[in-house]
């Protein structure tokens, strides 16, 4: 059989992501700045383990049959109480809830909901890979707009609403795509003012804000910023995830909205899945009732804000003299994103990468449109100190062997 | 916000599950013969939470963290050693297994991959609902195969195929999708003759064979017959779940296919959720390497003959009478599937059922054209024997209200 001949036409679109593919490199003598995977020993795995023995024994009528698509009320519930002690936001029920596997299915309910190819959603530029291969499987129109220091460029954005406008197809633009805090890769958080400036936009040009906000809190410095869903939760759509502070491995996003909102995207889920199992909702569920989420993420964003000042005093001290390097220096989450000078493209440096045994993900996997082929997205949370500074080392190897090869100057 | 206007063309067409909204009735007086789900006092949990708690302890960095697409290695290699023991199935390897988030996704990701909005898929008529909304998304042109009691009629197939081959279209008709034993909603298994006939129509109109498989393991009486992918493994992809076997809140779904089909299936997936919970895959590998699933579900398969035999008899007694009745009396599975005569709409008639505290599924659920209106499907796993008596009566009762309030004679 040719199986070319039976694929539907996004089976053919779809290529394989590059980082999985780069994640699967098992050498041990490789140094990975690359997955933004946590580190493992950092989950609370006695209290799990207890909890899930628990819930099983306990609540087996639950844990272990079908759930409702929209998902588990108690941890709904308890999520609404975090949401309102840490976020300060207010006026939720259940039904404002969904319960996904991860923030990825999140992601890709949104595309089936309000994508089709003729319209247009906003998204950074550079943009996060999984948000990219969800949006792309319902072939809708981008506009990438850039990423400044302080988030997306706004001025951009509003020029193509406008243009949007005038022709006529401004109610096509369905939703602005905004990781608000430690961009996933830039490293980027949006400031007050273009948070305020992005729900002005929004209100004008009648369109929905999809917020992701799997890092937030992981925040090293810096002032705690006002979430855009407390400031517009009528038209906002916020993405809130497990996997970065308590464990991936139980897979559970949540999205939270506006209900008539929630109840389309729950409605999409039903024919993708079904329902996020019964089990792993419970066990957070009781994990919510018995401890604070994020006092108990505090002890690894410790480890991380030393893993991440220890990077950037060497991100300085090893390639700061590399001309027209650019970089971020992130105030939380898992990245800093690197602009070597024109002429590099990190794709195709990653052979010598591979050599001298260091990893990190090409910026190019990060695009819609042209890459810029010169970034990098380099993540410190999972390598030990150690492995930090001789890592910092393989890479400026790596770069100057590039140069050297490509006779760029340095 | 004028959600409406936001809404994509496929989340415009999506239908919330009428199945699910008639589950949602929660009166305790009421006799449910509805829902297709396990009796959750069957499930092993001592066991379940025993392996639960072993694996996040002893294998946290696996079971707490992101897995791979294609799911974990080593339930793979344990399933593959259960469908060499049991279906003598094989040379697979992990490459022709996915570990999807139960088999819903299974059918969400087959649609993804192989259908347009040109394309044709071959169902059975009537077609499990699960099936139909997966498929329904990606709005094909559907041949709907009427169901006989020894599976579908393939003359009909035939001839369908026959035509679309005349007008050229043939290369558009993607896959036949076969539930081989125990049809949901049906309850007909497809015969040995069949099933060779379908691979020999497979193999002269060059199409895949979807075998969905979900209830194979609960056989009461009968022959045991050999799976579809068993005779023809280079073109059909098998469905298996643990749902009915094990427990559904894991939500452990299988796909056994050619690697190429297998690939490019785990690649839609990668879009739609990044990976199924690596614990609850963890658990399922553990739980298979000490329990043989199909031995263990034998004492449940007793209980589930003895509900069936009573419900059975009980058709026949009270409702046999009822001129051009007909049923199925399935070898194994959860369902029965009831036809009454013309004139009946069990839709219609679900508001007496209501009344009477009895709830079937109406059958207008199961089809992707024109329903039978005067079909419903009743399950015998969950409620006890003294309530299969009940309810028996009070249908009986429903029935005569709504043929009197009708003027049908019965």
């Amino acid at each position: 059989m040719e199986l070319e001949k039976k694929l539907s036409k996004v089976s053919k679109r779809i290529k394989s992501s590059l980082i999985r593919e780069l994640l699967d490199l098992k050498d041990p003598e490789m140094i990975s700045f690359g997955g933004g995977v946590p580190d493992p020993d950092t989950f609370p795995r006695h209290e799990i383990a207890k909890i899930a023995s628990e819930v099983i024994e306990n609540e087996h009528r639950v844990t272990l049959q079908y759930g409702s698509t929209g998902g588990d009320n108690i941890l709904k519930e308890q999520y609404i109480k975090l949401l309102k002690k840490h976020e300060n936001i207010d006026n939720l029920d259940v039904d404002n809830l969904l319960i996904t596997v991860g923030s990825q299915q999140a992601l890709y309910l949104l595309g089936i909901t309000f994508l089709d190819e003729e319209s247009y959603c906003g998204v950074s530029r550079p943009i996060y890979l999984g948000a990219a291969s969800a949006f792309q499987q319902r072939d809708p129109k981008f506009i990438n707009v850039p990423l400044l220091e302080d988030g997306m460029d706004l001025d951009y954005l509003e020029k193509e609403l406008e243009k949007l406008n005038k022709e006529g197809n401004i109610e096509k633009f369905k939703f602005l795509y905004v990781i608000s805090n430690f961009h996933n890769p830039a490293g980027v958080t949006m400031g007050i003012e273009k948070r305020k400036k992005v729900v002005e936009l929004a209100n004008k040009y009648d369109f929905i804000i999809v917020e992701d906000d799997p890092y937030g809190a992981l925040r090293f410095e810096g002032e705690k910023l006002p979430s855009i869903y407390s400031m517009a939760p009528e038209r906002t759509i916020l993405l809130n995830t497990f996997s970065k502070v308590l464990s991936p491995g139980l897979r559970l996003g949540l999205v939270v909205g506006p209900k008539d909102m929630v109840k389309r995207i729950s409605m999409a889920k039903q024919a993708a899945d079904l329902c996020t199992p019964a089990l792993t909702q419970r066990i957070g569920a009781r994990y919510l009732e018995r401890f604070d989420l994020i006092e108990g993420i505090q002890p690894t964003i410790e480890i991380y804000r030393e893993k991440k000042n220890l990077m950037m005093k060497l991100v300085e001290e090893k390639l700061g003299d590399i001309k027209g390097i650019k970089w971020i220096n992130p105030e939380g989450g898992l990245f800093t994103w690197i602009t070597l000078p024109e002429g590099f493209d990190t794709l195709e440096m990653f052979e010598i990468a591979k050599e001298e045994k260091i990893l990190y993900i090409p910026g190019t996997a990060f695009y819609v449109d042209e890459p810029d082929n010169n970034t990098m997205r380099l993540s410190f949370c999972l390598p030990t100190k150690e492995k930090i500074k001789e890592g910092m080392d393989r890479l400026r190897k790596t770069i100057d062997r590039y140069a050297k090869e490509k006779g760029l100057e340095i």
